[in-house]
């Protein structure tokens, strides 16, 4: 059997159609983000990164920093365990305190990423609960869809966003537990889900919420408790999910709910048991990064800002762009060649870096550059990027490629 | 529906059998390893960590410590994306280029965890490769089993380390694209798979060979390669997985293999795109790592050491210990609740720290301390786990537990 033929053929079906990745190799700079500088055959070049998640700058915070170099110092670099076996440390449970706090929880539990908090908890709530069907809807991440997937719960997905597809769903289940699972910021459109009327739905039906915030938490709601804060819903959601990685600007993912649902997850997913836990630094970066958006609304403020700034620029050019509630600006391409092409020209021109996003993270046809612009870019970083997307757009004819 | 009535059921059935798990609340201490701070009720102690898998101490190496810290100084704390969209940065290839050099293989490939490697690896191979059988010995992790679960391909077990077995499954599977998945040092029982008899089983069926090191990397080899290395195996196997959060005392994973395996699970798997990269910082401090522990045979030198004594003193004292060729001491309980009592005097009485090993790391009745000596312990505390151990069992009359 020749194992390396079929690996390859897949790859250059890839290929042939557009798809296939080439990473940036980037080195990020404290002190200079959103520059950073590319590795590239020539050697090195300063690139001003337009695509990064770490949505507030919090990665070279000073107070974030300090607290993660400190507990290198103090406890060294890593977790030495699982979090059963000698893994636990004190700064994983005044994370968890803190994120509990941050949603108004009675508890939470921290996982290595984002994508394996919603994995774990999804794929052990749908596996022990008897009976259960989960209600996913349509746009969920890959992370959701896996873990319902290997759950192997019945799954009734609904229209995206479609409160009133929910209901008509949630009735025809009839009398079984019931799970809805849903986002509150969808990453690649940057639209809002109607959690308010989604959470009445669930509560009508006796349905447990589950919603995950990755793309919210530390951006929307007086602390960074994400749009159910904001809106004043946290409360009347089961389960709240959310990263570490993005606008907390460090890495890891973490649920927050009752007490005894957090103790059922920890004590049953095996994505929870049977993993070292993070480093202890990482854990004390995090908590420094959550507890200052608790207190400041600066970064928030200023990333709104930039936000507006950008697309009222992009519209006086005449550079269409998702319309959206959110601080994600998509700029679509509709084509996976002309989007790597775009973006190439970016980079290599322009020294601009914004990441062609095609299959599988959007739906073919819908390739785009997605754009998150940060407290950090500059008025001049705006001018340049407009400058370029502008003279793209006039010389390539792009405006045809747009959906 | 009441979610937390079904929730606090099933927790209060582990509590009845006694598997429900409380976690040490720990602090180590950079340069007093393996000596740690425990928070307890009273305040805080001093406790000596037996139940590490930090098992070379190299989460305080200076070399490492000072990687992780100048690279927080130098990026910030986090990636700020995944590996494709603006979070592939220069430190994860530098740790790639190291661990394919480590297990001199064409590539390597970087996940969040060993347990995220595990899962995405063979959930893709077991899905994207046609018509593809899993054949997975019986002791395989639990991060193995959930990956070939998943994949939901045809799924083979084999008696554990019974390589005659697995040569009888491989002929009765046929003609189809044959996955065999096994690991080299088991942890829970410190055993080591007769790796030469598997490998050439495989090769022998046309199989594609998939070896889990992660007990064994940095500890094994002349270059800490693992077991593979060690028994000048590893060209002769198609895929070595690995950790980095055990002896390399960081965190996050990895598979190795020919290039166009890897970028085939870079391309597909679903664990490994949609998820924030490792922060550089941790990057840079496994890359010191391990190449610390391809020069440096001192620290396993010192471990050998210190296991051999440790055991040497148990049989003296009669107390029961699995017989193994690997690093790690299990000392056999076979009772949830006793080995919980235990490990309680055990800290209380003493300061030592060796968590009680449960269901479901271990099956039910095989309940265990398991010990795993490392370079830091020094005489004394050799002497006062063995004194305290020695003092249990007498008082106790533990050796009637023993298996
Ligand atoms: C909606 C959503 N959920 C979960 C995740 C996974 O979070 P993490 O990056 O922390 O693994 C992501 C992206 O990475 C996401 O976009
Ligand atoms: C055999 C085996 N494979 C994989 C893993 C997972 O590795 P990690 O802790 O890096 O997630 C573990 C334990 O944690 C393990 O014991």
């Amino acid at each position: 059997m020749d194992f390396d033929t079929i690996f390859q053929g897949q790859l250059d079906a890839l290929k042939a159609e557009g798809n296939y990745r080439s990473f940036a190799d980037l080195e990020r700079r404290r002190g200079s983000f959103p520059t950073a500088t590319n590795h590239c055959a020539g050697g090195t070049r300063d690139v001003t990164v337009w695509c990064s998640n770490d949505y507030l700058g919090m990665g070279q915070h000073p107070a974030v920093v300090q607290a993660m170099v400190d507990t290198v110092q103090s406890c060294g670099t890593g977790a030495g365990g699982t979090r059963n076996i000698s893994g636990n440390t004190h700064h994983h449970l005044l994370l968890e305190a803190e994120l509990a706090d941050l949603h108004g929880k009675e508890s939470a539990l921290l996982f290595t990423s984002g994508y394996v908090s919603n994995w774990a908890a999804l794929s052990t709530l749908g596996s022990r609960i008897p009976n259960a069907v989960i209600l996913s809807d349509a746009g969920n991440h890959a992370s959701m869809i896996e873990g319902i997937r290997h759950s192997r719960a019945d799954k009734v997905l609904w229209k995206h966003n479609d409160w009133r597809d929910l209901d008509r769903k949630l009735y025809a289940v009839g009398d079984r537990p019931k799970i809805v699972a849903f986002e509150s910021v969808y990453s690649m459109d940057g639209d809002v889900a109607p959690i308010r009327e989604i959470v009445e739905v669930c509560e009508a039906h006796g349905a447990l919420s589950y919603i995950d915030e990755v793309h919210a938490v530390g951006m929307y709601g007086p602390r960074g408790g994400g749009v159910t804060e904001r809106e004043g819903l946290a409360h009347r959601i089961s389960l709240i999910e959310g990263t570490l990685g993005k606008a907390f600007g460090v890495v890891g993912g973490y649920i927050t709910g009752s007490a005894s649902l957090c103790d059922f997850i920890r004590s049953f997913a095996s994505g929870f048991i049977f993993t070292t836990a993070l480093p202890p630094a990482v854990a004390a970066a995090a908590t420094a990064s959550i507890r200052h958006l608790k207190r400041s609304d600066a970064e928030r403020m200023a990333q709104r800002d930039r936000v507006a700034h950008l697309r009222a620029r992009l519209d006086r050019l005449g550079i269409p762009h998702l319309a959206n509630e959110s601080h994600i600006i998509p700029v679509m391409i509709g084509d996976p060649v002309k989007c790597r092409m775009i973006s190439d020209i970016l980079l290599n021109d322009w020294g601009i870096y914004v990441q062609p996003i095609n299959y599988p993270t959007v739906p073919k046809g819908t390739e785009r550059l997605r754009i998150t612009p940060g407290p950090l870019h500059s008025d001049a970083d705006i001018d340049r990027l407009v400058s370029a997307l502008g003279t793209l757009w006039k010389h390539c004819a792009l405006a045809h490629a747009v959906a």
